[in-house]
């Protein structure tokens, strides 16, 4: 369990407006071989590909928004799925328009899903639950963008408690199971071993948290306080302040602001404006404000670890 | 004008399922320096950029159907448009639907476009007049596909008249445009020389038919008749001319046979299904039958070239 993996790919890191080398937003979030996509902008499909990711493994697409870098890579990911003979179900989750916009073009193109589709309507709200699995609990952000945007924030299920080595010789095979669930340990001639003496508390879940597209938004930190990895958006420098708030989107020093008084444990970089032809320029501005902060790119893999 | 480009760069030559290395279909038809996009799948803007091709100076976009493959990124390349500050006039030609869909989504997004857009809807119609302007004319064709689907003629506007360089001595300068338009030759005394004497016919406009996605339709012969380049779909071989039967398109022989009946200067071959890593085995198909057959490629530039 412990070894299981929690890896971000990010699979593009531009803004609105396309740039060379430079695709729009999309992540594929693995947690323990159980794949996630958040956001999908045009060419997702082939940025998968490229990265080697078998995409029919994705159950849940999450989008944030409907500005067109976020999902209109969408509708050609559900085509290919179905062309390619998926069966198993696909959950989305996203604004409720984007129901009507799948729906539209489905009908437009003539074409009757092979596998279940089961859509999700996303209204803004931190701290609800939006899905869970046995893997993850994801839970919304409320981002401060020109459109209804959700962030969202992954975190892996408790793991079973940990069996103590010293105890483990009194604690027979095939009770081992129940005792990693936290059940006490009864003998048939009625002798119980409490579960607190015989294990100790799993290690804490693992936590990501997603926010793109925002504005500088101090409200959030209640609920990425403590989270592991930190993906927040950083689509100009502070010389850029003007147009960063009429465009309601950060500065790299406002992301790097949140992920230190959040206390996070590292921050990633994105969706850099295609203005900075290198995003050195947006790492260097975080890094005096919170230094474990690190520039996502194209294809990128970025392991979620557990703060020390 | 008669050494004015008219020339067809094909963007994407992939069917519905991307394969890798293969894009789906847009053609950037140049006619004497305007720009005329047809279909724009997804990440044609993307192609456009590898290609040196400044997507600004297209006026007129032509969407056959609206299978994803054939105009999935024409929401990214609007709004990109619209991003990098366009302001003249863009007119989009679909079905009905795509109006809906881009409306949508523009409404979606917030999204306030800067520049005119012009929705001008299609219903397939051989022959039907799409589209004139002094460079052109399109006229639309019925391609029989599983939704209602749309190919283009794109004929040039009939040249001038050419001064017969015999008689050139005998026109003055400031009348050689007049007479080029047609007209007779009257000097200030009355005497009159008739336009017949002194000119010669233009040559004859140049014209490209587009036909993706079709079943093999020989009814569109007399539309496509004598076309100095005719695209045709080109799907499968004829080893899958069942599976060409029930998805409504078309082997690379029934696309040489169109052409070899029509008696077109040249066939270009595209929309290749993915099971064809190397789309010659389609051209080997279609050589027998109509020897004057290309494969079009990603980015590729074909000349429309006078037949002889």
């Amino acid at each position: 369990m412990h070894s299981s993996p929690f890896t971000v790919t990010t699979l593009g890191t531009g803004a609105a407006l396309p740039a060379r080398g430079r695709y729009p937003t999309a992540q594929l979030v693995n947690v323990h071989d159980s794949y996630y996509l958040i956001d999908c902008g045009e060419g997702t499909q082939e940025r998968m590909r490229m990265a080697g990711i078998n995409f029919q493994r994705i159950g849940h697409i999450f989008i944030s928004h409907l500005h067109g870098d976020h999902y209109l890579g969408l509708m050609g990911l559900i085509s290919s799925m179905h062309l390619m003979g998926r069966q198993t179900e696909l959950h989305i989750y996203g604004p409720p328009d984007l129901k009507a916009i799948i729906d539209l073009q489905l009908r437009a193109s003539g074409t009757w899903l092979r596998y279940p589709m089961h859509f999700h309507a996303l209204v803004p709200e931190s701290g609800q639950v939006v899905h869970t699995d046995e893997h993850v609990s994801v839970t919304g952000l409320a981002l401060r963008h020109r459109v209804p945007c959700t962030g969202f924030v992954f975190r892996e299920t408790a793991g079973l408690r940990l069996l103590r080595t010293d105890r483990l010789h009194e604690i027979p095979q095939f009770k081992r199971a129940l005792v990693k669930q936290g059940e006490d340990l009864v003998f048939p001639d009625g002798k119980r071993l409490s579960n607190a003496e015989l294990t100790l508390d799993p290690l804490p879940p693992r936590s990501y948290a997603y926010c793109s597209d925002t504005a500088y938004e101090p409200a959030l930190l209640p609920y990425v306080k403590g989270v592991d990895l930190l993906y927040h958006e950083a689509t100009f420098t502070t010389a850029m302040i003007d147009r960063a708030k009429e465009t309601m989107h950060s500065t790299a020093a406002q992301a790097a602001q949140l992920a230190s008084d959040a206390g996070v444990g590292q921050l990633l970089l994105g969706h850099f404006s295609s203005r900075y032809k290198n995003a050195d320029v947006l790492l260097q501005e975080a890094l005096p404000i919170f230094p474990r902060t690190l520039l996502s790119n194209e294809g990128g893999l970025f392991q979620v670890e557990r703060r020390d």
